[in-house]
């Protein structure tokens, strides 16, 4: 199997979903137009393809779980519009566009943020989109892992550590805490909703939470090290822009090389814990193998 | 039965509830200051005291739908904190308090109104809180509810369209929209949260809706008429704003006389759409009085 004819395939689903999905534009007009600006400026929608591939490692079929899988790209792009925004990273270019706010204007960037975040809920509770066999239960515990993950105690809580600490000393303490929440939260809670809705067991879901939490730190690390390696024209943004605000990173805290080696081992323990899974789940082993090695 | 003293008894519950949801500090300890902040500032709980009042209409008992109750205040408190914020409406006082990002900064601000919208959606999920005889697909079907009229079709795409109206000359329509989006939806979402949880069936949600719509525009309304009749030391923010900020407003559209006859209206379409409802409804029915006669 081609991981990236996998990965391009369940892409596209999540893709074509969306744009159904917010067709029939919502009033006003501008609040539209900012949210499909950023859904859809070209994300890799690696939250969604991870959970499909977990559904899907445990038995499930990828076009049952595709509305769930894309509302977590719904909540990924609200975090990712609030952090562009002057008050936050202050950044003017993301996956090579203007952000949002620079289009829009930041009141509306901040309310097409909220406006995403919610609709994330409206989408999980809606009972349209429900396969059979996914109960209630089922979606209830969907959305505490994916509410918890995205909130004080998961994203935010690691955005707002990472905008307090700009200009501090790095420290491992701090950077871990910054990494595993503000990015590897929702990586995590992406792969075990995919296990949740496919109805795994306790033994499934533990294997399934650490393989996420690897994955999700072994994609910030390589977030960290692009930043640093990469061109502005595959990055889509500009390089470099971590030291220029003063970021605690990876490579500023361990260097460029062991950044590399961390990556690659977290990568590998990520691996390692699939061992209770069979071949279904090839795709969240090659899809750890790829974060590692992307260059964008 | 004295309603003032009804509303502050459920007031108390959900002030208790709230107090010991968040008494776990969460990191980093600027977040959760936000977080409590704005919180504790003073507010009504006018929207969980509708809940708790519809749920005990329908029959239940007050206790059991403190937590979801509750969860709905966390959404109003994120709207006030965005809705103040420079990019927005810009108010530096609050429920007489200086606003979040006078405080915070405009960066704590939106992550700690970003950390309260998801932390309803983690209350609302969480088993701990689950009172016996509420069922899974209760729980989801207040989710929907609430979560759609707090986003993009409801609360958010009024406060979008309210914030591209300054400075337009009022139009019956548009400021229809944005009462009907920006305060009624989540106040309606309340009422109808209530019913649900309490397992009230079509026809008894129909009216809760109704009223809930009633109320909510009225409750709109008479903000606007405070806001020009009203002392900065009672309504807690500057007296005459929505003039100088050119809000449409509907004392601007209609003049002061006809809001109030408007609001009084509304009040008495909200309590007839009651009469299938016994004297357990009492609470709803003096609750929408009050609102046109408040003074704050």
């Amino acid at each position: 199997m081609d991981i990236k004819t996998y990965i391009g395939s369940r892409k596209q689903s999540v893709d074509a979903f969306l744009q159904s999905y917010f067709s029939s534009a919502f009033r006003p007009k501008k609040l539209y137009e900012s949210v499909t600006y950023s859904l859809s400026a070209g994300g890799k929608r690696i939250r969604p393809v991870l959970c499909i591939a977990a559904y899907e490692a445990c038995g499930g079929s990828a076009d049952d779980v595709v509305p769930y899988a894309s509302a977590l790209e719904l909540i990924h792009t609200y975090s990712l519009i609030h952090d562009d925004l002057p008050a936050m990273d202050d950044d003017d270019l993301r996956r090579g566009k203007p952000t949002n706010h620079v289009v829009f204007g930041d009141g509306i960037a901040i309310l097409a943020g909220d406006a995403l975040l919610t609709e994330a809920f409206v989408l999980l509770s809606d009972a349209r989109f429900r396969a059979a066999g996914i109960s209630d239960g089922q979606i209830l515990r969907a959305i505490a892992e994916i509410s918890f993950a995205a909130g004080a105690e998961g994203m935010v809580g690691g955005q707002a550590q990472d905008l307090l600490s700009e200009d501090s000393d790095p420290d491992a303490d701090t950077l871990s805490f910054i990494h595993a929440h503000k990015t590897a939260a929702l990586i995590r809670a992406s792969i075990v909703t995919g296990g949740i809705l496919a109805g795994a067991d306790a033994d499934g879901l533990d294997s399934l939470r650490e393989y996420g939490k690897n994955i999700g730190i072994a994609f910030q690390v390589v977030d960290d090290i692009l930043d640093i390696t990469g061109e502005t024209a595959v990055i889509g943004k500009p390089a470099g822009s971590d030291e220029k605000k003063k970021k605690m990173t990876y490579p500023k805290l361990y260097g460029l090389e062991q950044s590399k080696r961390q990556a690659e081992q977290l990568v590998a323990d990520a691996v390692a814990t699939l061992g209770g899974f069979d071949q279904k789940a090839d795709p969240l082993r090659e899809i750890a193998r790829y974060v590692a090695s992307r260059t964008s």
